[in-house]
């Protein structure tokens, strides 16, 4: 289990990278779809690996509360309960308890919070979290963080990041004490939108030996030039060697800037859940096949597009189906979205080996911006 | 065009046959799943082959409100529409309007009601049932018929049969008037659960020269009893050369005791309904995904089951994503009921090429029926 930079693009802080893991090897820059509850909505495994998934994401928050971990270790692991046998990341459910839950409240030792489903309490440690991690069998695990929106003060901000860097330790020490060698646990870093604490953050965990880093607390309500801004400053105090995952950031246009700035790896529900609301991306822009536009129209979704859905549907067709309720179209739509990222990071991927990224970036930003509706 | 009878049961009416259609052949006795929006719910075309499906049913009422039949015959009609290029059959919206629509009015010309969707009223005549039928393309098409409940008065169900009768015959001049020689008329017989009704309707219709014969206003709502004796005495009336056809009927034991009493095709919303509300069947009758005690059971929905969901997921995952109300459950659950019908029909033909008919049926039911739950 390793990463390796295979090339570094001249012009920007982008590179490509092949990341080793217990269940197979990942090309990055990559896109990661996400499987809350073990599987990504609507779709088969197989599906998933057709549009091209080489790793994908589920929730620990998620499947603790349903069906418990418990349960999924007897099925013998996760991989094999949910039938995927490439590799899993797993985040830590800092996120979701900051999103989700209710009534949550933080302790030194950990986070109380309250189910979403029923109300029923619960309490997170760093060590429950990992535990939980590693009946699991994912292959990237993520230690508890604590996750603050986008408006927290600076106070609030830096002791939220002296637990999360304490947790951090203490769930390096459970997974060492742990027999947990296959999995990589990433650090995550916090510190809201200071950038003297991101700073802090990231001087704090270099000696710590992490295999890779993510980037947390961004895409949390702040405006678009903030997110660039603190996610560029972030990456320049990363060293070159490990991955840098930006967490929960996934739109078209957030991958093309996110890689240039030196990103490896992203994850977002976005692209399969605009597709449950109709939204359908095209190369200039996002459009709705509920829109009467459509209404006669047997073109494909995309007409360069070479997913399943372009290959075999029409938008008059999946307009239809979509207007009656119809989980197929669902299904359509987002196998159409996720090949759209996949093939979007093919060619940046492509880009960057061919020296090109700048004019790709320009290229793809000018149509797909111009026209977004 | 043309029905052949291949092999007859010596011991019942049961037969072997191959129904030619524009489309292509379907090997009798045959279920045909529904698809009633264009689309068997929750499957792609690909899986409804891959179960086994040699023929579907489409709804012209539900085509005729959405998308409208103009939209489809634009589209290259209905087998180009929704990518499927083998046998469609659609029914006439007779029974869609006497179950789903509100405020219908019969007269001499037509039935008037008012969409289940927005109210809006519309006038079905036995022409322009026809005409949409036309413009769908389907390979088996149903003339316009008045479809009464269990219990009808006598006088009541002999006026509904004579305009039923009357609507055939206008339904053949208007095939015969326009082109439509590709598309095989079958004649409904109707006549409720009243012997000679039944008679009545069956020999005026010898004389029509329809390639086929269906079996209306069955299973809407009469005992089971009553459903076999009324289907077994009109299929005695019935010509050896034509295919038969039992209307909205799909039961595990309802395709069973029909094929033994000489019906060829069944039609029924039932196993994909119930796969959506978590039922599944198996050899020993039907059971629900959500039932505790599958929570920690990694075995198949059913052990010896080819099927794709059989193959790839427990018992355990496919009741966590149901809980989760993940759709890709509804779609797993659909493929196992469809294919468990397609395979018992497999064995029914198997058991009449043996000439054992009788004995499959006899062990069939009393494993199915008796740990039905
Ligand atoms: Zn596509
Ligand atoms: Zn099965």
């Amino acid at each position: 289990m390793s990463f390796e930079v295979i090339q570094r693009d001249k012009n920007t802080r982008a590179r490509l990278g092949r990341l080793k893991t217990f269940h197979g090897e990942v090309n990055t820059p990559v896109f990661m779809p996400v499987g809350t509850q073990g599987a990504v909505k609507t779709l088969s495994p197989e599906e998933v690996e057709e549009v091209g998934a080489e790793i994908i994401l589920s929730n620990t928050y998620h499947l603790f509360l349903r069906p418990g971990q418990e349960i999924i270790k007897k099925g013998g692991g996760l991989h094999r309960f949910i039938g995927w046998d490439k590799p899993i990341l797993t985040d830590s459910g800092g996120y979701q308890v900051f999103s989700l839950a209710r009534l949550r409240k933080i302790e030194e030792d950990g986070i109380y919070f309250n189910s979403h489903i029923d109300g029923s309490q619960y309490f997170f440690t760093p060590e429950l979290v990992m535990e939980v991690q590693k009946a699991l069998g994912s292959d990237i695990i993520m230690p508890l963080d604590i996750c603050l929106g986008y408006g927290a003060s600076y106070w609030e901000t830096k002791e939220a990041l002296e637990i999360t860097l304490r947790w951090l330790k203490r769930s390096i020490d459970y997974k060492k004490n742990n027999n947990m060698e296959t999995q990589l646990l990433f650090g995550i870093i916090q510190g809201g939108f200071y950038r003297e604490l991101r700073k802090e953050a990231v001087e704090r965990m270099l000696d710590m030996e992490l295999p890779g880093f993510a980037l947390g607390g961004i895409s949390v309500g702040e405006p678009k030039d903030k997110m660039y801004e603190i996610t560029d400053y972030t990456v320049s105090l990363l060293p070159e060697e490990k991955p840098r995952y930006l967490m929960g950031v996934g739109a078209p246009e957030d991958l093309v800037m996110g890689v240039s700035m030196g990103i490896d790896m992203f994850d977002c529900v976005l692209p399969t859940r605009l597709a449950r609301h109709g939204v359908f991306y095209t190369k200039t822009g996002r459009r709705n096949i509920k829109n009467a536009q459509y209404k006669e129209d047997f073109s494909p979704l995309e007409e360069d597009c070479d997913c399943y859905t372009c290959r075999r549907f029409t938008k008059a067709y999946i307009r239809h189906l979509f207007l009656q309720h119809e989980t197929f179209s669902y299904r359509l739509l987002t196998i159409h979205n996720l090949r759209f990222l996949f093939r979007l990071m093919e060619d940046v991927r492509r880009s960057i080996r061919e020296g090109r990224l700048e004019e790709f970036k320009k290229e793809f930003l000018t149509q797909y911006l111009a026209n977004d509706r």
